[in-house]
């Protein structure tokens, strides 16, 4: 008999929208279920092309993805998106006309938009977000897209989610002087000049260029600098072959270094946050924290050598 | 030989002002090697009288410290003050008058004063006074006072680090209403109502006896609402028989309860403190991290049932 958990994730296995739908609210609101949906789910993840779409409000992202999915569609790709900005068209902000326009894409049966409730804490949100796209990866989506604000109070470390980030600016809005404050050169894999019927899309381009230049590191990829015009769709073709080759770049080995590091980081997280509360659990059901208590109020010992000597005999070393 | 810290937690228990003077600055600045000096001191604390005494700026706290100091030096105490407020004359902060009086203590011989840099963060500052109050009650003190401001936005649980704690309210600032939301009403042992020649003096006596009698436990110590005119050194007297009361109370078998749990918290908080990063350190050095990032890139394993698999382990279960 299968448990619900377990019926949970088979529905997301089979791609079905309800468990998908499930599946994430789990993810956004119940963290100790969520570590176990993720657990069953993990083995099946890792076969989605993972893109962040970043930069401030203003510069067309919620657009430029409007676009690269329907493009994506028309290869024959299925996508998911998950957006974490406040202000995106996908989580219910900004103009209703563009609102209306994302709407027209979560008919498609190809298509799964879900947005992150702004609500949690940032530590909380930026974990959602990371299990939200493992979610839509084992779902068996080609492209999964997440959309960040990516200012300086960033709430998710883009990086530790997607494996290639987009970079978008539109030039007029300062956003180049507000990109390099963000510290978003150095996370951008590909830079997008959005809106770029403007005027001074050319020093734009130049200014970008030459900041990644004293950046650049030798040997590795070097970020295009792309231009589009969002709202009709020029670019976006090019965009998505920078993806695809930046894709390949890393399969060269770059993306298992990638990998290591934030498996790592997600690693040591998981230990950090249940092994105080094990320990300590542990202690006091043996009896040895109470014991200690009493060798600490008779003056026998201090908390931090008390600590070091319950904790010494606890941690097991490797023979 | 000694080594450094050994002469220096000699000097401490010598009652050497330039040792306890260093010691102090320790604490404050270097958590780890204050947590080896308190290791060494601390089976020779517990000995003081511990008195906390909190209030809103502008309720004459100062004042009144200057002269229960001056008090308890008459009949022979010695004393240490650890000034925690940041508006308090102790710390530089005030008129200069009252700053100059403050000074006149200093040169005394039995009398130590410190106040603590509040640049610390919250958590850092609670420890380092904590173990400020530990030093100079190693040093010999009969009495150490603790300034804190004791608002809303106390940078101090003065409960966890003195065993008496004096409320000091001015009538007339509103403050009854300010302590009660601040929750000084529950820690409060004694309180005291400060510059009670004004006219409303009765009606806040009125008011906090009231309060006290909502939260009123049977059979335990009744909190003395007190007079004083600190200015005059009116009403200090019989504060400090108050205090010395409550010291006898809390000997009567309330301070082993006090203490068990405040003994708790540290011993629960040291553990928590050094834990992680001992466990992972131990992962790393035996290879099994490495070994388990490999399993988790393979999709044999996810990142949080890695961490439970690591952590059963690592930690021994008793025999």
């Amino acid at each position: 008999v299968l448990t619900e958990i377990e019926r949970l994730v088979e529905g997301v296995l089979n791609s079905d929208r309800r468990s998908i739908a499930r599946c994430l609210s789990l993810v956004e609101n119940n963290p100790s279920e969520a570590e176990r949906v993720i657990s069953l789910l993990y083995q099946h993840t890792g076969n989605s092309q993972t893109v962040g779409i970043t930069g401030p409000p203003g510069s067309g992202k919620s657009t430029l993805i409007d676009k690269l999915v329907k493009e994506l569609r028309r290869r024959g790709k299925t996508i998911g998106v998950v957006a974490v900005d406040p202000s995106s068209p996908f989580t219910g902000g900004a103009f209703l006309g563009d609102r209306i326009r994302m709407q027209e894409l979560s008919v498609d049966e190809g298509v799964f938009i879900r947005s992150m409730a702004t609500r949690n804490n940032l530590g909380g949100l930026a974990k959602a977000t990371k299990d939200a796209v493992r979610v839509l990866d084992a779902s068996g989506k080609d492209v999964v897209l997440v959309e960040t604000v990516g200012a300086g109070q960033s709430e998710v470390e883009i990086v530790k989610v997607a494996s290639t980030v987009v970079v978008v600016l539109a030039p007029g809005l300062g956003d180049e002087i507000q990109a390099i404050k963000a510290g978003m050169m150095e996370i951008g894999d590909i830079f997008v000049v959005n809106k770029a019927d403007k005027d001074n899309v050319d020093k734009a381009v130049i200014d970008i260029k030459a900041m990644l230049g004293l950046n650049q590191k030798k040997g590795g990829w070097v970020p295009p600098v792309l231009r589009t015009k969002a709202l009709s769709g020029e670019g976006v073709s090019e965009l998505l072959e920078k993806i695809t080759e930046h894709t390949k770049y890393l399969k060269g080995g770059a993306l298992r270094r990638k990998l290591l590091g934030r498996v790592e980081v997600e690693l040591v997280e998981a230990i950090r946050s249940r092994v105080a509360e094990r320990v300590i659990d542990d202690l006091r059901e043996e009896g040895r924290l109470d014991e200690f208590l009493q060798k600490i109020l008779e003056k026998k010992l201090d908390p931090y050598s008390a600590a070091d000597v319950l904790l010494a005999e606890k941690l097991k070393k490797s023979e």
